[in-house]
């Protein structure tokens, strides 16, 4: 152990201490919250803040911050406290706890400026972390990132893909600090203080770690200076006790997010609380500035070129995705894609070749590569991130999350459906647009051809916050020149007469069967009008009314999609009270495999099935 | 090593082969699939099936069958021509792979007979394989479950969350092979043929494990030898080759997810064939008979005497999920409960107390609750998983698996809504509704009150199949008699007279807001009908269109969910073309933290904004 000067080991401590009772106080006040998770961890967040973290408290967006992430999210009120004590706001702020008004909410979100995600779903921090940690490292930049853990969460797995991913990247800048108190929510860890186990555990997955008593504070300083040479990522694996310096609950079981009623609170506060002189020691101690290093270039990306295409050319769209990244990648260096070991069927190893210094393979492991997204987006990067689109749904958390963070990530799920063909239900996306609706804020994208691909893949660029896009496996012509626009929250009207009878609206796959459908009407004397629903979400809803208006008020949806939270249901519920009927033309059981041709057959989404609706309702109108 | 007869060792060897050789055929004649992926996994399975397992081959339901289940989905080609070569049905029928009408799959779901889920998402088969394993132990019977894992997928962190409820529950009837043949579909894995490293990973996750030579069949029989007399979960851990034994594609790139095309096939073919006599020996080789044990009793449930309420009665919806759940394990052996460290929150913890041998805790790790209850389900239980209602969108992929596997799991998803409060949005269950909705063949419940929560409960045990139950946080009072039903598709209209000007549709928390509201209005001469659509999905769209069609043509739904794919989504599309205008209150930002009152406030969903609505509506219709 280094030899540090007893004064100022004292400091740390009566700093750790404020920082409890501050934590005590705040969630007394606000009535709820979860004081004994705080003090677990507080000396080892004291050591961080006043003796290893370098930033420039008055500047959160500093780039050469070093990055704080709390995966352990409902130990809010010490995240607060750190930050108040280091000087970033008033000391009486920490009042509003839990205010509908405050940015010191119950989890910490971006609403607290000195906090660049969400977290509070456990067991993400990590991924958050490691995808800063990649950003730094691939900038050549010099701040690291501080991950405060707990040990239960520990059990998500999330947290073992965020550490081979870390160990497999070499982020050296990563620092967990596990709060190993060894007390779940409803009963112990299973691993409660095997301190060992951790160490073989995160061992094995790649890092170094050093094992400490958490609540020695010159072991908390060893540990975080071994952690500031490390060649690997490294997590200090600290035995500590929940509720640690209150004898009411030190250790005790039954305290998980409970706030002391106000006499246990005014006990632990007696005996939390410093002597004078160490108060005013540990108000002597600051964060340290922010690493002296050149600031990175600011970015002035140009107008990309994007690539360009042949009418009737055949071209899947997930391949145009390919190509629309790397030519925005061509203009814009923030632009980054993550891909999890499917670049070959979603296209994005197009970018890997053109740009590896910006590619992120994140192999089979969704929840860290949205986590990772995040961490990426908040070092003011651009990330997409492909799988297929069914897979996404292992990230749902995940995304939501990233939603409630602010953060600025694209998604792109290819092999949207049952034109996927004979793999089988498996890996057919077919609950995705359900699923990114849901996201409030979010882009819900679904392009048909090549050229709508590469224009969106460019809106979902410039839009700030969630956008996801839908792609298809198959092969499908291009029906747009390369000058058409596609604005986010528009649609296509592709084929329209006087004379039209129904209005079909569809995207993607279906498109082209709605075209086909409209070809084999026209032999009969039937039109429709056909309308490209690239912008499932926002949704152009007044030309929806328009066009249903002009065709008998019918519209037919068509989606390879289930029929719940989809296209169709977007629809109805946006033409609502104005008089349209709306059919829903969508994949109405669990499919099975088969050829993509009898599998749109079979569940009713091909142009027979839209023939079949637009006579019936014909009929119906006759 | 023991001293396996030769010609055994050579009649194994020969029947790996011949199972590459149907893996080749059957891929090459569909014209795709994964054959180099089976090929290195031949010889894992040739000697599982043929020296280990013990089933009754003619009976894929034989309660004392060991249990095989292949994480690596797209190795189903393997799978089923173990089985054909056990003797299960004509070899002949391999060639209907992937064919529309064939139980062959792309990947492996239950119209296979002899298995018992749906894998191919990655990840996600050691989980059912515990969970199988789980139940087996807890019912005190001998099979063992076999798990074949790609290495790929040890990226997932799902993986591990198994591994580690495995060992936490000694489940040494857990068997993983784990076929580490260095090749991910688009790159080398992150670990390649670092076997030593696997080895520190299952043994610091509490494995026993055995490194091998994946193709040299007396290490194979060998290492399940041993892992038959583990104490401990058993991982063989073998290095192998992808399209082992066909020299033009053997350990190359590139050949993932491809047939091989027919010169190249019929090359490997002739490299492949056994000479006659191993042929004639590899026929004779068959699968032990299941265990020489007693059957276990067969399951007499009797009717549940459910809990019983009083009007008024202030009691929360999650607390009577707890009541419902320990009156029917009184009755039914088969039900289980499973939660994921909130089981004083989700009131599960009621179970555990009543029924500790029939409760599993799985710690912070929804993905492995949700896959372990799969398993718990193919055993004949029926589990009731919970967690937050948020948390459960961490297991959506698993659930999405659940459903193709038409795997019989209950889900209960608390902590509904904004109306938790000061937690903040990342504790909301706010997307689930979507979530569930979009799962075909799922039923989706949303009690009110107590009475109404036992007698869903108790429907969701009868109903065979996924059934989401969602309750909420804030006490609630009793509304219903105890005598009422709740029939799944089902409705209660709560209030109505012949004046109603408008149908407010609502469910959980907003039911209560509609009800006061319907009071609130009722003093200014105002009367609105009340309907508790407590079936989400099912829905009674002709209770709705009714009353909807007595009052004015107009119904207001407000829902604690965003706005897609919830409750008012779900009415818009049930109810159109039948000319009744949908006014949908959700929740259409992302909150914050808050007290309940002040959320439900300024999110718009409470008694004051359905007043308002209603109100609009009345002037409208004035």
């Amino acid at each position: 152990m280094a030899g540090y000067a007893p004064e100022l080991i004292a400091a740390l401590q009566a700093k750790a201490n404020l920082l409890r009772i501050h934590s005590i106080r705040m969630t007394t006040r606000a009535g709820s919250g979860h004081p004994t998770t705080c003090m677990s961890a507080a000396d080892l967040v004291a050591g961080l803040f006043f003796y290893a973290l370098r930033a420039d408290v008055s500047n959160p967006r500093h780039p050469l911050n070093d990055r704080v992430i709390f995966s352990k999210g409902h130990a809010a009120p010490l995240l607060y406290a750190a930050w108040a004590e280091a000087g970033a706001f008033p000391i009486e702020h920490l009042d509003t706890l839990r205010e509908f008004t405050s940015d010191l909410e119950g989890h910490p979100t971006p609403r607290f400026r000195w906090y660049g995600a969400a977290t509070g779903s456990l067991g993400q921090g990590l991924s958050i972390a490691a995808g800063m940690a990649l950003a730094f490292k691939r900038d050549g930049l010099p701040p690291r990132v501080y991950c405060l853990m707990g040990d239960g969460e520990t059990a998500e797995g999330a947290v073992w893909e965020a550490a081979a991913f870390a160990s497999y990247y070499g982020l050296n800048n990563l620092i967990a600090l596990v709060d190993i108190n060894r007390q779940g929510q409803s009963q112990p860890t299973m691993l409660q203080h095997d301190l060992q186990t951790y160490r073989a555990r995160f061992e094995a997955f790649g890092w170094q770690t050093a094992v400490i008593d958490g609540h020695d504070m010159a072991a908390v300083l060893d540990a975080l200076t071994a952690a500031q040479s490390a060649e690997r990522p490294f997590a200090i694996l600290a035995r500590t006790l929940k509720g640690k310096g209150a004898s009411a609950v030190e250790d005790k079981e039954g305290w998980h997010g409970k706030p002391l009623p106000p006499d246990l609170a005014e006990q632990a506060i007696a005996e939390l609380t410093p002597p004078p002189d160490l108060q005013a020691a540990a108000a002597q101690l600051r964060v340290l500035p922010p690493y002296d290093a050149p600031l990175p270039e600011p970015v002035a990306p140009q107008t990309p070129s994007l690539p360009t295409y042949t009418l009737g050319q055949e071209v899947a769209t997930r391949e145009a995705y390919g190509d629309a990244l790397v030519a925005l990648g061509n203009t814009d260096p923030r632009i980054y894609a993550l891909d999890g070991d499917v670049k070959n069927s979603t296209f994005s190893e197009k970018f890997l070749k053109a740009h590896p210094d910006r590619f992120v393979e994140c192999f089979i492991a969704e929840q860290n590569m949205a986590g990772a997204a995040v961490g990426v987006a908040e070092c003011g990067k651009i990330p997409f991130a492909s799988s297929f689109a069914c897979f996404l749904t292992r990230a749902y958390d995940f995304i939501r999350m990233a939603a409630i963070g602010r953060a600025n990530v694209k998604f792109c799920g290819s092999h949207a459906g049952v034109s996927i063909g004979e793999d089988g239900p498996s890996q057919m996306g077919l609950e995705d647009l359900a699923m990114f609706r849901a996201i409030p804020d979010a882009v819900v994208l679904y392009p048909s051809d090549a050229v709508s691909t590469v224009k969106l893949v460019a809106e979902a660029a410039r839009y700030h916050g969630i956008a996801y896009i839908r792609t298809s496996r198959p092969k499908t012509p291009v029906i747009y020149p390369n000058d058409e626009a596609f604005p986010i929250g528009g649609c296509k009207i592709v084929r329209q007469s006087p004379n039209d009878v129904a209005t079909v609206v569809a995207a993607g796959i279906t498109l082209h069967e709605a075209l086909k459908a409209h070809q084999i009407l026209q032999q009969e004397g039937i039109a429709i009008r056909v309308i490209d629903l690239y912008s499932v979400k926002p949704l152009d809803a007044e030309t929806l009314i328009r066009c249903a208006h002009e065709t008998n008020g019918v519209i037919i949806t068509v989606e390879d999609h289930y029929p719940e939270g989809g296209l169709g249901e977007a629809v109805a519920a946006a033409v609502n009270g104005h008089g349209v009927r709306v059919h829903r033309l969508a994949v109405r059981e669990i499919p099975r495999s088969g050829k993509p041709d009898t599998l749109l057959e079979a569940y009713g989404i091909n142009a027979r099935a839209i023939v079949e609706a637009v006579r019936a309702v014909a009929q119906g109108a006759a």
